[in-house]
């Protein structure tokens, strides 16, 4: 039987692609409409893996899901970069002279600027997601109406793609990582020296100064390189935060296990996310 | 004649509640629609000022306006914190009873989830804007629907506040920054040893091990305390990073002075976004 990994969205979102490049063709990808009942669906064992997304480089880290990481104890098995293209598709038929509104999810429409400032006569309409706008603007028939989204969402539902990759930026990529419940206690995966790992954890200090710059000190001083370091509010304690770290290297490394335990004493509170191995820091543009 | 204040949303935001309180009886609050059209206001000379959200403590950073504080050269001359109430708003007349949707801005709807769940016959539905959905609710004259808003809201529409704060937390601060173009070459005031000032920089590192590290050395060895980090993504560098910090002391202050020199000489890139006098860093939750 295949495995579910669910994703968020509609069939051809780009968090499906990300889900069948971890899967490949052994996986079902399972959409689903909220990011929380990714965590959820994989925490009540409905799901074996989800496909997160976890930051794009042009909009930033996807703050939701840094918080459901903490909430939910699903360790993180991989990565992987999506390269995010965004074509412009409308119902077949409907000639780009005819367009006089184009949806989409608002971060898409952001991505694509240019395109509505080059076309002013068209007119952005913020939609719920990518993919979603092109099942939308062909289950309703619009003849007035495209939608910006993937590739494979024009393929899926049959609709045609009018302009190919209208994104402002073409270095924009989107971060996934899979999640997966941990099974027979087995949090991490045995330490392979043919691998490149990864590791994330999340810490908070005490509130007082340079605090922060201690709890770094605990990889800086042992040459390890943080790839990622991202701030969210506590809970309960305003203006005090939560720090989400990525470092290269597995849990078992010396140094890295050095490091870990020196962040340990120097932490209110120290959680590791998952190691992994690490996909490859810059994908290439096509 | 009275200043003009630019806030973001329409009459009735929690924004026009910070813009009163910066401004006091001698401006006038200027509704715009989006984040980008205050900058641009008060970079035009339209507006004098602009009362700009930066952070929530539930919601965390509002990361399109840290983007616009590097684009728009306009530095931050004060700080506020709002406190975020929510209340259940319909109009005059609708009784809870009859309720089937409620309206408001997607991050209120998920600051308000218990009272979703302890009310699953009631809709949550996303709208633009919280004071623009009592606005809605009122001019459609809706019988079946509601939205969350301030009470301000309720009073500029004449709706009437069905529940009052219905929050899930009452630590729901927003911080808030005024901004105003520089008037002849002064960006900053002058240091009055009486007044608590905060400073704002942002800056990028060399993407090597330990840059973060020996950056906020310049502060931790200084004892300087450090209110906020904030990373965002470096536009053209995929996964490097901006680093925004916030802290506390007057850039003429003479450790401040040798920590700015020390952090220019690490950074590839510095710049002073603001230094202003500092809110009490924790409203009393009344």
């Amino acid at each position: 039987m295949k495995c579910r990994i669910a994703f968020q969205g509609e069939p051809g979102a780009f968090s499906q692609i990300a889900a069948l490049r971890f899967g490949g063709d052994d996986c079902t990808p399972v959409p689903m409409q909220t990011f929380e009942e990714m965590f959820i669906s994989v925490q009540n064992g409905k799901n074996k893996y989800a496909a997160v997304p976890i930051e794009n480089t042009l909009h930033g880290s996807v703050h939701e899901n840094y918080d459901h990481l903490l909430k939910y104890d699903l360790p993180i098995r991989a990565e992987t970069f999506v390269r995010i293209v965004h074509n412009l598709i409308a119902p077949p038929g409907v000639r780009f002279s005819q367009l006089k509104r184009v949806f989409s999810h608002p971060v898409a429409l952001n991505q694509c600027r240019r395109f509505f400032e080059e076309n002013p006569q068209i007119e952005r309409t913020p939609f719920y997601d990518t993919a979603g706008s092109v099942k939308m603007v062909m289950s309703e028939a619009l003849t007035d109406a495209g939608a910006i989204a993937s590739a494979e969402a024009a393929r899926i539902y049959n609709a045609r793609i009018l302009k190919k990759s209208i994104e402002d930026d073409r270095e924009n990529f989107t971060r996934f990582v899979l999640l997966e419940k941990p099974r027979g206690g087995q949090k991490f995966p045995k330490r392979d020296p043919a691998i490149h790992y990864k590791t994330t954890v999340v810490f908070t200090t005490r509130n007082v100064p340079g605090a922060l710059f201690r709890a770094l000190s605990a990889f800086a001083l042992r040459d390890i390189s943080l790839t990622k370091i991202e701030s969210r509010p506590l809970r309960g304690k305003p203006w005090e935060y939560l720090f989400y770290l990525d470092f290269l290297g597995h849990v078992d490394d010396p140094a890295c296990k050095n490091a870990l335990g020196h962040l340990a004493e120097l932490a209110d509170m120290l959680r590791i996310l998952g190691c992994y191995p690490g996909a490859a820091l810059k994908a290439p543009v096509k």
